[in-house]
C-alpha cells in the first residue's frame, strides 16, 4: 500500500476524485500542494482542452497529479429514440420559455482507441491516469506504462476488477454504490449488484493482489481510517470538495448540497444516459418515471440534459443540474481545497 | 461506547445478527461464551416458542443475550391481490407437482401492542431488546427500560434514527443498504435512499449522541475494525453465522451461499412483502418481474413463500428458500460461531 502511494510520490492516502466538470486545476493543485493527490477530470474534453487543463495545474504545483479519461464504449445514435426523448422533455423546455436543440450529438469522444489523446498523455507525462467506465486498448495502456504513468480504473464489481487485473493495471478504484456522479459500470446495461462502499472494497482487497483506492460516501478523516482499515490504500473523495471555492459548481449546485437535497440522493440515467447520483432535483424526479431503455446513449442524452440545464438557469431554475453528489452529501464542508485536505489529514491522525 | 458494551455487559463490539429462522440458541449461546452479543431472532414467534427460545439459551450460558421483535404495522388483507399473486405463483407450484394454500394468512403478529409478549419478555428480562421495521409502543418501551433491558432499534435512514432516538431508545443499529435479510425501513412503501452502510453509519455516529452499531455487508475483523473507526460502538454481523453449524439453514441455503450466488444478492419483496437481500435464486428472478404493488402485505405474502419453497424441497429444488444474506456473502466462513468470534477478535485485535 504505502509502497504504491510512494511510487506515486503521494504523502497522504487522500485522493481528490476527478469530477469532470467540477473539479478544476486551482482545486487539483491545491490538494497536491496539501499532500493528497489533485485530479482532472478530462474525460469530457477535447485534446486542446486537456492540454490547457493540464497546463494550469503544472503552472501551480510540480506535485504529482492524476488524470481521469472516460472508456466508455462509443455512444449509438438511434434516431427515433433521441426524437422521443427529446419531445418527452419538449414541455420541461416550454416551461422554461425554451426549445430542445433539433439534434442531439455525442458531445465527446470515448478515450478508448483515442491514439491523438494518447500521444498527448504520454507527450505530458501525468503521474496517474485513471479509467471510467471501462479500458483503453492494450496498445494505449502499453504506452501509458512506458511513460511512466500509475493506471487505476473504476471497478464496482469483482468481475470488472478482475477485467482490470487481467489489463495489468496499477490499482483498483472501487467504487461503492454510495459514490456521486457516474456509476463507473463497463456495460451500464448488464445487471447492477449495486456494491455498498464497505462490502466493495473489502471484496477487492480480498479478491485482488493490487492496491484498492475506496471511493463513495467518504466525507472525512474517520471515514479515511475506516478505507484504510478495511484494506484500501487510500480513499477517494468527490463529493467532499464540491463546495471548495475552487470548484466549479454553480451557485444552485451549492445551494442543493446545502439543503435538504443533500439527505437524499438519487441513481439516475436522464440526465447523461448512464446512471450517475445526484442530489435529488427536478431531473431526478422526471428520470424516476422513465424505463432506461428510453433515455439515450451516453453522452448522447447528456446533449439534452445540458440543453435543458443552460435552459432552467436562463431562468434561474437550477433543477435540470447534474448535482452529483454521493451518499455522505450532509457531512459536506464549504472550505478551500487545501485547508480541507489538511483537516482530512489532521482527522485521519487523530482516527 | 465502550460504556455501551459495558452497560451491557458485553467484552467484545461484535453483535451476531439476530436472523429469525436462522439463528438458534446454540449459535447465540456459543457467541456470548466467547464474548460477543449472541441474539435471537423472536419475531416470527408465538409467545411460547419465544419464551422455549430464551429457555434455551438461558440453559447454555449465563452472559448477557439480545432478542430482537418485529414491529411492523400490521398487515392488511386483500383479498383480491392476494388472490392474484396466488394465481401468479401457481404454475411454480404446479411445476413442483404442488398447489398453493387456499388462502394466505398474517402467519405472526407484530410486537407492537402486543402486551402479553411484553409481559413475557419483562419477566424473562433479556438484557438486550432490539426492534425491526419499527418501534413498539411508547408503554412497552417504557416497561422494557423498567425490566432493565438496554433498547435498539434499527435505522436504515436518519429520519428513522430520529425517531428512535425520540423514543428513548439506547441504540441505533445502522442497516446499511448492504445487509442481508429483511431491510428494516419502518415503512416499506416510503421511497428508499438506499444509504450504503458506510454512509449511513457516518452519518447517524455525526447526527446522534447515541451508540451506532453498524451492520451490513461486514464479514472479518478488518471490517469490525472500519465499523469503529467510522465511530460505531460495535458491529452486528449476520451473514457470516449464515453457515456456522449452529445455524439453521438447510443444506441448499447453505450450498448457495458456498457458491456463485453469493457474488449476486438481490433486494426482493416477492418472498415476504417487504424487501430483503437474498442470494440470487428462482424467486429473487421472479421477483424482479413484478410491481411492488402486485405483492401482499408483509407477512401475508410470506405465507405463501414459504409454501412454495416447502413444496420445491419436497422435490429437491432449494432455490425458492428465503435464503438472505448480505454483499459480504463471499467472505463467508463455515466455522463454529464461538470460533469464528474468537477469530473475529483475533482479526480485530490485528488490524
Amino acid at each position: 500500500m504505502n509502497s504504491f502511494l510512494q511510487r506515486a510520490g503521494i504523502a497522504l492516502p487522500i485522493f481528490q476524485a476527478p469530477m469532470a466538470g467540477v473539479s478544476t486545476p486551482a482545486m487539483a493543485a491545491a490538494v497536491c500542494e496539501a499532500g493528497g493527490l489533485g485530479a482532472l477530470g478530462l474525460g469530457a474534453e477535447n485534446i486542446e482542452g486537456a492540454r490547457r487543463m493540464i497546463a494550469a495545474i503544472r503552472a501551480l504545483t510540480g506535485r504529482p497529479f492524476h488524470v481521469n479519461l472516460f472508456c466508455h464504449a462509443p455512444a449509438t445514435a438511434h434516431r427515433a429514440v433521441e426524437a422521443r426523448w427529446t419531445l418527452r422533455l419538449t414541455p420541461e423546455f416550454a416551461r422554461l420559455d425554451a426549445t430542445p436543440p433539433t439534434a442531439l450529438h455525442e458531445i465527446y469522444q470515448s478515450f478508448r482507441g483515442h491514439s491523438e489523446m494518447t500521444a498527448m498523455l504520454v507527450a505530458e507525462k501525468p503521474a496517474v491516469v485513471s479509467f471510467h467506465f471501462g479500458l483503453p486498448d492494450a496498445g494505449q495502456i502499453a504506452a501509458l506504462h512506458e511513460a511512466g504513468a500509475v493506471l487505476l480504473a473504476s471497478a464496482t464489481s469483482i468481475a470488472e476488477a478482475q477485467q482490470i487485473a487481467d489489463a495489468g493495471l496499477d490499482g483498483i478504484i472501487a467504487q461503492g454504490h454510495e459514490a456521486g456522479g457516474h456509476r463507473g459500470m463497463f456495460d451500464p446495461d448488464a445487471p447492477d449488484d449495486r456494491l455498498g462502499t464497505f462490502a466493495l472494497t473489502r471484496l477487492l482487497v480480498r479478491r485482488f493482489n493490487l492496491p484498492v483506492i475506496a471511493a463513495g460516501g467518504i466525507m472525512d478523516g474517520a471515514g479515511i481510517a475506516a478505507a484504510l482499515r478495511l484494506g484500501a490504500a487510500a480513499a477517494q473523495l468527490g463529493t467532499a470538495f464540491v463546495a471548495c471555492p475552487e470548484s466549479a459548481a454553480d451557485a444552485g449546485y451549492r445551494a442543493a448540497l446545502a439543503g435538504d437535497a443533500a439527505n437524499h440522493t438519487i441513481m439516475t440515467r436522464a440526465i447523461s444516459g448512464r446512471p450517475a447520483r445526484c442530489l435529488a432535483n427536478r431531473f431526478t424526479k422526471l428520470g424516476e418515471r422513465v424505463p432506461d431503455a428510453e433515455v439515450p446513449d451516453y453522452p448522447i442524452a447528456y446533449d439534452l440534459g445540458k440543453a435543458l440545464h443552460a435552459a432552467g438557469k436562463a431562468k434561474g431554475e437550477f433543477g435540470f443540474g447534474a448535482q452529483w453528489a454521493g451518499q455522505g452529501a450532509p457531512l459536506s464542508r464549504p472550505l478551500p481545497a487545501g485547508e480541507l485536505v489538511r483537516l482530512l489529514a489532521a482527522e485521519l491522525a487523530a482516527a
